[in-house]
Protein backbone atom coordinates (compact mmCIF):
# COMPACT_ATOMS: atom_id res chain seq x y z
CA UNK A 1 0.00 0.00 0.00
CA UNK A 2 1.71 3.27 -1.17
CA UNK A 3 1.80 5.92 1.20
CA UNK A 4 1.88 8.86 -1.02
CA UNK A 5 -1.36 7.80 -2.87
CA UNK A 6 -3.57 8.26 0.69
CA UNK A 7 -6.32 10.40 1.00
CA UNK A 8 -5.87 11.69 4.17
CA UNK A 9 -7.45 14.74 5.79
CA UNK A 10 -5.48 18.23 6.57
CA UNK A 11 -5.03 20.78 8.77
CA UNK A 12 -3.86 24.43 7.27
CA UNK A 13 -3.33 27.09 9.14
CA UNK A 14 -2.60 30.55 6.97
CA UNK A 15 -1.67 33.77 8.83
CA UNK A 16 -2.78 36.68 6.80
CA UNK A 17 -2.66 40.20 6.61
CA UNK A 18 -6.22 41.78 8.01
CA UNK A 19 -6.71 43.09 4.44
CA UNK A 20 -9.82 43.47 2.54
CA UNK A 21 -10.04 40.79 0.00
CA UNK A 22 -8.02 38.19 1.12
CA UNK A 23 -10.05 35.55 2.31
CA UNK A 24 -11.94 35.10 -0.86
CA UNK A 25 -8.65 35.05 -2.58
CA UNK A 26 -7.74 32.46 0.03
CA UNK A 27 -11.05 30.42 -0.99
CA UNK A 28 -11.44 30.96 -4.78
CA UNK A 29 -7.22 29.54 -5.12
CA UNK A 30 -8.99 25.94 -3.48
CA UNK A 31 -11.73 26.73 -6.03
CA UNK A 32 -9.80 27.56 -9.07
CA UNK A 33 -7.87 24.54 -8.55
CA UNK A 34 -10.50 22.06 -8.37
CA UNK A 35 -10.02 21.54 -4.54
CA UNK A 36 -12.88 21.24 -1.84
CA UNK A 37 -12.09 23.06 1.84
CA UNK A 38 -13.63 20.87 4.32
CA UNK A 39 -14.06 23.50 7.06
CA UNK A 40 -12.52 26.87 7.78
CA UNK A 41 -12.66 29.14 10.04
CA UNK A 42 -10.82 32.91 10.41
CA UNK A 43 -10.59 35.02 13.33
CA UNK A 44 -8.26 38.03 14.90
CA UNK A 45 -5.19 37.12 16.00
CA UNK A 46 -2.81 38.61 18.95
CA UNK A 47 -1.77 41.44 16.69
CA UNK A 48 -5.02 43.24 15.14
CA UNK A 49 -3.00 43.31 11.45
CA UNK A 50 -3.55 40.18 10.94
CA UNK A 51 -5.88 37.48 10.71
CA UNK A 52 -5.60 33.53 11.14
CA UNK A 53 -7.51 30.90 8.93
CA UNK A 54 -7.72 27.30 9.73
CA UNK A 55 -9.12 24.97 7.00
CA UNK A 56 -8.93 21.62 6.26
CA UNK A 57 -8.74 19.72 3.13
CA UNK A 58 -8.93 16.01 2.18
CA UNK A 59 -6.66 14.76 -0.70
CA UNK A 60 -3.45 13.22 -1.04
CA UNK A 61 0.23 14.67 -0.36
CA UNK A 62 0.62 15.83 -4.01
CA UNK A 63 -2.69 17.78 -3.77
CA UNK A 64 -1.52 19.20 -0.08
CA UNK A 65 2.08 20.52 -1.24
CA UNK A 66 0.31 22.03 -4.72
CA UNK A 67 -2.02 23.76 -2.40
CA UNK A 68 0.45 24.80 0.17
CA UNK A 69 2.71 26.07 -2.83
CA UNK A 70 -0.21 28.13 -4.20
CA UNK A 71 -0.71 29.66 -0.88
CA UNK A 72 2.37 31.15 -0.19
CA UNK A 73 2.30 32.71 -3.51
CA UNK A 74 -0.56 34.77 -2.48
CA UNK A 75 -0.69 38.38 -2.04
CA UNK A 76 -1.50 39.22 2.10
CA UNK A 77 -0.52 35.44 3.14
CA UNK A 78 2.59 36.21 5.02
CA UNK A 79 2.97 32.46 6.59
CA UNK A 80 1.27 28.91 5.72
CA UNK A 81 1.89 25.59 8.24
CA UNK A 82 0.59 21.99 8.18
CA UNK A 83 -0.88 20.95 11.78
CA UNK A 84 0.13 17.64 12.04
CA UNK A 85 -2.11 15.68 14.15
CA UNK A 86 0.47 14.51 16.60
CA UNK A 87 2.32 17.52 17.07
CA UNK A 88 -0.70 20.00 17.40
CA UNK A 89 -4.05 20.49 19.50
CA UNK A 90 -7.57 20.59 17.73
CA UNK A 91 -10.61 21.78 18.88
CA UNK A 92 -13.78 22.63 17.37
CA UNK A 93 -17.26 24.01 19.14
CA UNK A 94 -20.33 22.62 18.61
CA UNK A 95 -24.20 24.31 19.04
CA UNK A 96 -27.01 21.74 19.18
CA UNK A 97 -30.79 22.12 19.05
CA UNK A 98 -33.18 19.08 20.76
CA UNK A 99 -37.04 18.93 21.20
CA UNK A 100 -37.21 19.27 25.09
CA UNK A 101 -38.86 15.98 25.25
CA UNK A 102 -39.48 14.70 28.89
CA UNK A 103 -39.12 11.27 27.68
CA UNK A 104 -35.24 11.33 27.01
CA UNK A 105 -34.50 14.08 28.78
CA UNK A 106 -32.65 11.99 31.60
CA UNK A 107 -30.25 10.49 28.75
CA UNK A 108 -29.71 13.95 27.11
CA UNK A 109 -28.69 15.36 30.98
CA UNK A 110 -26.52 12.20 31.53
CA UNK A 111 -24.60 12.67 27.97
CA UNK A 112 -24.26 16.54 28.69
CA UNK A 113 -22.78 15.81 31.91
CA UNK A 114 -19.72 12.53 30.78
CA UNK A 115 -18.96 15.71 27.66
CA UNK A 116 -18.45 17.84 29.66
CA UNK A 117 -21.14 19.62 28.11
CA UNK A 118 -23.07 22.72 28.67
CA UNK A 119 -26.82 23.44 28.43
CA UNK A 120 -26.76 27.17 26.78
CA UNK A 121 -30.90 27.66 26.60
CA UNK A 122 -33.65 25.99 27.73
CA UNK A 123 -37.51 26.41 26.96
CA UNK A 124 -40.49 24.16 26.91
CA UNK A 125 -39.79 23.49 23.51
CA UNK A 126 -36.01 22.81 23.05
CA UNK A 127 -33.24 22.78 24.80
CA UNK A 128 -30.07 24.08 23.18
CA UNK A 129 -26.00 22.20 24.23
CA UNK A 130 -23.10 23.50 23.85
CA UNK A 131 -19.73 21.42 23.32
CA UNK A 132 -16.08 21.54 23.11
CA UNK A 133 -13.72 19.23 22.01
CA UNK A 134 -11.48 17.60 19.63
CA UNK A 135 -13.79 16.60 16.57
CA UNK A 136 -13.77 13.10 17.29
CA UNK A 137 -15.12 14.18 20.33
CA UNK A 138 -17.94 16.62 18.68
CA UNK A 139 -18.66 13.48 16.14
CA UNK A 140 -19.32 10.93 18.70
CA UNK A 141 -21.35 13.58 20.66
CA UNK A 142 -24.19 14.14 17.66
CA UNK A 143 -23.88 10.18 17.04
CA UNK A 144 -25.00 9.89 20.69
CA UNK A 145 -27.59 13.22 20.27
CA UNK A 146 -29.21 11.62 16.75
CA UNK A 147 -31.73 9.99 18.06
CA UNK A 148 -32.92 12.14 20.59
CA UNK A 149 -34.21 14.36 16.93
CA UNK A 150 -31.52 17.27 16.54
CA UNK A 151 -33.46 19.84 15.14
CA UNK A 152 -30.62 22.31 14.29
CA UNK A 153 -26.74 22.55 14.60
CA UNK A 154 -24.08 24.64 14.26
CA UNK A 155 -19.91 23.63 14.21
CA UNK A 156 -17.45 25.86 14.06
CA UNK A 157 -15.08 24.42 12.22
CA UNK A 158 -12.01 23.14 13.73
CA UNK A 159 -8.68 25.66 15.02
CA UNK A 160 -5.51 24.08 15.80
CA UNK A 161 -1.64 25.12 17.21
CA UNK A 162 1.82 23.79 18.07
CA UNK A 163 2.15 22.14 20.84
CA UNK A 164 4.73 23.25 22.91
CA UNK A 165 6.29 26.57 22.41
CA UNK A 166 6.53 26.08 18.57
CA UNK A 167 4.32 28.55 16.74
CA UNK A 168 3.44 29.24 12.67
CA UNK A 169 6.26 32.28 12.90
CA UNK A 170 8.47 29.38 14.41
CA UNK A 171 9.82 26.50 13.19
CA UNK A 172 7.38 26.60 11.08
CA UNK A 173 7.46 25.29 7.38
CA UNK B 1 -29.58 60.23 16.47
CA UNK B 2 -30.17 58.07 13.79
CA UNK B 3 -30.98 54.28 14.21
CA UNK B 4 -30.66 53.57 10.89
CA UNK B 5 -27.44 55.56 9.85
CA UNK B 6 -25.47 53.58 13.01
CA UNK B 7 -22.89 51.25 12.71
CA UNK B 8 -23.70 47.78 14.29
CA UNK B 9 -22.18 43.98 13.93
CA UNK B 10 -23.94 41.71 12.47
CA UNK B 11 -24.39 37.77 12.42
CA UNK B 12 -26.04 36.16 9.45
CA UNK B 13 -26.16 32.37 9.00
CA UNK B 14 -26.05 31.17 6.04
CA UNK B 15 -27.47 27.53 4.98
CA UNK B 16 -26.07 26.43 1.80
CA UNK B 17 -25.91 23.28 -0.68
CA UNK B 18 -22.35 21.40 0.46
CA UNK B 19 -21.25 21.85 -2.83
CA UNK B 20 -17.79 22.64 -4.59
CA UNK B 21 -17.30 26.57 -4.73
CA UNK B 22 -20.48 27.92 -2.61
CA UNK B 23 -18.13 28.95 0.15
CA UNK B 24 -15.92 31.10 -2.67
CA UNK B 25 -19.30 32.26 -4.04
CA UNK B 26 -20.48 33.82 -0.81
CA UNK B 27 -16.94 35.63 0.57
CA UNK B 28 -16.41 37.00 -3.41
CA UNK B 29 -19.82 38.45 -3.26
CA UNK B 30 -19.14 40.36 0.07
CA UNK B 31 -15.23 41.31 -1.38
CA UNK B 32 -17.42 42.58 -4.76
CA UNK B 33 -19.68 45.21 -2.90
CA UNK B 34 -17.04 45.96 -0.76
CA UNK B 35 -18.43 44.96 2.53
CA UNK B 36 -15.35 43.38 4.67
CA UNK B 37 -16.21 39.84 6.43
CA UNK B 38 -15.60 40.45 10.54
CA UNK B 39 -15.25 36.49 11.14
CA UNK B 40 -16.69 33.27 8.93
CA UNK B 41 -17.16 29.90 10.04
CA UNK B 42 -18.41 27.14 7.80
CA UNK B 43 -18.94 23.71 9.14
CA UNK B 44 -21.35 20.56 8.75
CA UNK B 45 -25.40 20.46 9.70
CA UNK B 46 -27.75 17.70 10.82
CA UNK B 47 -28.02 17.07 7.45
CA UNK B 48 -24.87 16.37 5.19
CA UNK B 49 -25.85 17.59 2.30
CA UNK B 50 -25.90 20.96 3.59
CA UNK B 51 -23.17 23.22 5.43
CA UNK B 52 -23.75 26.21 7.50
CA UNK B 53 -22.04 29.62 7.11
CA UNK B 54 -21.99 31.69 10.48
CA UNK B 55 -20.69 35.16 9.71
CA UNK B 56 -20.01 38.79 10.98
CA UNK B 57 -19.92 41.83 9.21
CA UNK B 58 -20.32 45.56 10.33
CA UNK B 59 -22.17 47.80 8.32
CA UNK B 60 -25.31 50.31 8.92
CA UNK B 61 -29.20 49.10 7.78
CA UNK B 62 -28.73 49.45 4.60
CA UNK B 63 -25.70 47.56 4.47
CA UNK B 64 -26.99 44.47 6.25
CA UNK B 65 -30.39 44.66 4.06
CA UNK B 66 -28.23 45.19 0.97
CA UNK B 67 -26.02 41.64 1.59
CA UNK B 68 -29.08 39.97 2.99
CA UNK B 69 -30.43 40.37 -0.56
CA UNK B 70 -27.45 39.76 -2.80
CA UNK B 71 -26.97 36.24 -0.68
CA UNK B 72 -31.10 35.06 -1.08
CA UNK B 73 -30.11 35.14 -5.09
CA UNK B 74 -26.96 32.72 -4.83
CA UNK B 75 -27.23 29.35 -6.38
CA UNK B 76 -26.49 26.88 -3.63
CA UNK B 77 -27.92 29.33 -0.94
CA UNK B 78 -30.86 27.57 0.49
CA UNK B 79 -31.40 30.40 3.73
CA UNK B 80 -30.36 33.42 5.23
CA UNK B 81 -31.00 34.72 8.32
CA UNK B 82 -30.02 37.43 11.17
CA UNK B 83 -29.34 36.17 14.65
CA UNK B 84 -30.53 39.12 16.64
CA UNK B 85 -28.67 39.23 20.01
CA UNK B 86 -31.26 39.35 22.07
CA UNK B 87 -32.94 36.46 20.79
CA UNK B 88 -29.81 34.38 20.03
CA UNK B 89 -26.77 32.81 21.79
CA UNK B 90 -23.47 33.18 20.20
CA UNK B 91 -20.10 31.32 21.02
CA UNK B 92 -17.05 31.22 20.05
CA UNK B 93 -13.68 29.56 20.83
CA UNK B 94 -10.15 30.74 21.37
CA UNK B 95 -6.53 28.69 21.75
CA UNK B 96 -4.07 30.80 23.68
CA UNK B 97 -0.34 30.26 23.76
CA UNK B 98 1.84 31.59 26.78
CA UNK B 99 5.25 31.63 27.99
CA UNK B 100 5.23 29.04 30.86
CA UNK B 101 6.77 31.85 32.84
CA UNK B 102 6.88 30.37 36.74
CA UNK B 103 6.35 34.13 38.07
CA UNK B 104 2.60 34.31 36.52
CA UNK B 105 1.62 30.64 36.51
CA UNK B 106 -0.32 31.07 39.63
CA UNK B 107 -1.96 34.36 38.30
CA UNK B 108 -2.72 32.23 34.95
CA UNK B 109 -3.90 29.49 36.90
CA UNK B 110 -6.37 31.66 38.31
CA UNK B 111 -7.77 33.34 35.62
CA UNK B 112 -8.31 29.96 33.92
CA UNK B 113 -10.41 28.75 36.45
CA UNK B 114 -12.68 31.33 36.93
CA UNK B 115 -13.14 31.55 33.25
CA UNK B 116 -13.74 27.73 33.26
CA UNK B 117 -11.26 27.59 30.61
CA UNK B 118 -9.10 24.20 30.09
CA UNK B 119 -4.74 24.18 29.84
CA UNK B 120 -4.74 21.88 27.21
CA UNK B 121 -1.07 21.32 26.77
CA UNK B 122 1.86 22.12 29.25
CA UNK B 123 5.29 21.83 28.47
CA UNK B 124 8.19 23.25 29.77
CA UNK B 125 8.54 26.45 28.09
CA UNK B 126 4.91 27.15 26.87
CA UNK B 127 1.13 26.62 28.00
CA UNK B 128 -1.76 26.31 25.87
CA UNK B 129 -5.49 27.75 26.76
CA UNK B 130 -8.85 26.46 25.58
CA UNK B 131 -12.13 28.84 26.20
CA UNK B 132 -15.04 28.91 25.39
CA UNK B 133 -17.86 31.78 25.32
CA UNK B 134 -20.24 34.82 24.00
CA UNK B 135 -17.40 37.09 22.03
CA UNK B 136 -17.43 39.65 24.87
CA UNK B 137 -16.20 36.93 27.40
CA UNK B 138 -13.29 35.86 24.73
CA UNK B 139 -12.44 39.89 24.65
CA UNK B 140 -11.97 40.14 28.32
CA UNK B 141 -9.96 36.87 28.16
CA UNK B 142 -7.28 37.78 26.00
CA UNK B 143 -6.99 41.49 27.59
CA UNK B 144 -6.67 39.59 30.79
CA UNK B 145 -4.02 37.04 29.15
CA UNK B 146 -1.69 39.95 27.41
CA UNK B 147 0.31 41.30 30.02
CA UNK B 148 1.42 37.61 30.31
CA UNK B 149 2.91 37.19 26.97
CA UNK B 150 0.49 35.80 24.36
CA UNK B 151 2.85 33.73 21.54
CA UNK B 152 0.32 32.96 19.31
CA UNK B 153 -3.60 32.75 19.67
CA UNK B 154 -6.91 31.24 17.53
CA UNK B 155 -9.99 32.26 17.67
CA UNK B 156 -12.57 30.12 15.52
CA UNK B 157 -15.04 32.79 15.06
CA UNK B 158 -18.68 33.02 16.43
CA UNK B 159 -21.50 30.67 16.01
CA UNK B 160 -24.74 31.18 17.00
CA UNK B 161 -28.27 29.70 17.03
CA UNK B 162 -31.68 31.13 17.96
CA UNK B 163 -33.06 30.65 21.32
CA UNK B 164 -36.25 28.63 21.67
CA UNK B 165 -37.58 26.05 19.45
CA UNK B 166 -36.92 28.73 16.36
CA UNK B 167 -34.77 27.72 14.07
CA UNK B 168 -33.48 28.80 10.59
CA UNK B 169 -36.03 26.93 8.77
CA UNK B 170 -38.90 27.82 11.39
CA UNK B 171 -39.19 31.95 11.86
CA UNK B 172 -36.63 32.02 9.79
CA UNK B 173 -36.83 36.00 7.72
Amino acid sequence: MSQTDKTNKFTIAVYVDNKFGVLTRVTSMFTRRGFNIDSLTVGETENPAYSRITLTMSGDGYARDQMLNQLRKLINVRKVQVLEPEKSVARELLLLKLANDPSVRQDVLMAVNVYRASIIDYSPDALSIEVTGAPSKIDAFIELMRPFGIIEMCRTGLVAINRGSSTIFKDGQ
